[in-house]
This record gives structure tokens, C-alpha cells and sequence, in this order.
């Protein structure tokens, strides 16, 4: 089975595809979704939308985990985050794809066994288990690989 | 031109037809969508979606007014009204439609004349506005013919 593991986001969305077959994972894709600071809000949501589009349509992922919002440093961002996030659900659930929520302590538990893990941390356990020559960049990316093991580990 | 007018929310969102023709302002049509509990998250969302397309294709609106989000009593309400926002957006964007958003305060000022104003204020004005003989039901389908006005009123 595919994942397509998404860490949710307004200016950048972090996305990866990673199979499990056999219990054996590989990651056979990941990126960014960038949306241009010079379009209208509902565009640069609709940039999200057609990106992720794109994503689904080259991979023909089953599943989509996806990272649930909890703490925020300001209500606007955590908005238009929200948005994203909506947006991202609704696309998924319009390409039929089970969807998977996980909060940021299931997907850090899963990932390094503690609960407060640091981006770093994350990373270099993302790495490990995939066998990685490099940590995914940019942090967005790892995050979403990071969701998509945590899915795979729990299905 | 015809305006669609949009209350954003999760369980419930109020949506209004508005047309405005000579400078007449007409309601022409006006309801909620209302969100089965017993979906799941994203699919409640695609609902939300689903709904709106059904109004876009029956009354083929040229606008989309919408209230942007501002104060809540809780985070989680706050998220999952923003996702449902952001479904709203991409859906306008999807099928073509210009997007205005208003505060709060600017619908209040645009329907009453004091920032201030609840929701029983809303309603009356909104019914004197438009010469209708009861003040439209429930409260999500009269915020969303409020910031409909609002929209007609400013282009």
C-alpha cells in the first residue's frame, strides 16, 4: 500500500510517499507544496489543492496521514493553517483515499519512543528507519515523512 | 450580479443567494448545511463542499461573500470552523467565483451602522434592508444574507 503523508501548512505544506510492502517501507517520494505569497488567499489554497492533485494522480496513494493541529503561536496563522488543512482533507476525501489523523505526540511516540522529541531527533529517527542516506529537507518534508511511518507502523 | 453569502462553521454554515440588479437588492434563496455527526472529520467536509456546489450550480453566483474568522471560545471549534472555511474558499475558487471577505465589525457597520451590534440587530436590519416579512432562520442563514448585503453594498 501507498501512503501519502502530509504535514499541513499555508505558505509551505510538507508531503511524502512512502510504501509498505511486505512490511518493508520506501519512501519513493517527497516535497513541498510553496504557494505564492502574490495570489489571493483562496488561490494560494487552491495552489495547495492542485498540488496536492498532482501528487495523487502521479502516486496513487491508498491512505492519507495527516498531522492534526494543536498549538499555535498566533490565531491568524493557525487559521489559514486550518484552511490548508480542510483543504487537504477535502481533496483526499474527493480521490477516495482513507485518511489517517495523527496528533504531534502519536507521531513523535512512533517515530523516536518519546513524546517530546525535538525536529532533529525526528529526523535522524526518520532517516534510521528508512535506511536514508540523508534527512529529508526542507523540516516540512521529514514531518511529512514522519506521519506516513507513523500510519504505516499503526495499519 | 449574484452574490453567494456564506456564515462559515463546521456542524452547521448558513449560506444566502443575494441578487443585486439596478441596485435592487433581492434574496432569492437562503439555507444552511448542515454536517452529519455521524461522518467522518473529512467527510463532514466534502458535505460542506458537496452542498456548496449544489447552490453554485443551481443560482451560478458570481461572488462568494464570506465572514473571515476572528474570537472563539475554543481552539478545537476554532480548527475545525477554519477547515470547513478553507473547504468553502477552494470550492468558490474551484468553480470561478470572485472572493470578498469581511471582519466581523465591517458587517456589522455595513448592516447597522454600529460595530457592535448581536445577532437580533443583525436580523432586523437585514429583514428591513430587503423588505422580507420574517427574519430569515436559522441565525447561520441570516448572518450569511448579512454579509451578503454587506458585499452587494461595497462593489
Amino acid at each position: 500500500m501507498k501512503i501519502l503523508g502530509i504535514d499541513p501548512g499555508y505558505g509551505r505544506a510538507g508531503w511524502s510517499i512512502l510504501e509498505k510492502e511486505k512490511g518493508k517501507l520506501t519512501l519513493l517520494d517527497f516535497g513541498c507544496v510553496e504557494t505564492s505569497k502574490g495570489l489571493e488567499h483562496a488561490d494560494r489554497l487552491k495552489q495547495v489543492s492542485d498540488d496536492i492533485i498532482s501528487v495523487i494522480k502521479k502516486h496513487k496513494p491508498d491512505t492519507l496521514a495527516i498531522e492534526q493541529l494543536f498549538f499555535f503561536k498566533n490565531l491568524t496563522t493557525a487559521i489559514k493553517v486550518a484552511e490548508s488543512r480542510g483543504v487537504v482533507l477535502l481533496t483526499a476525501s474527493q480521490n477516495h483515499l482513507d485518511i489517517k489523523e495523527y496528533t504531534p505526540l502519536q507521531i513523535k511516540q512512533a517515530i523516536t519512543g518519546y513524546g517530546r522529541a525535538d525536529k532533529n531527533q525526528i529526523g535522524q529517527m526518520v532517516k534510521t528507519i528508512l535506511g536514508l542516506k540523508e534527512i529529508p529537507t526542507p523540516d516540512d518534508a521529514a514531518d511529512a515523512v514522519a506521519v506516513a511511518i507513523t500510519c504505516a507502523n499503526s495499519i
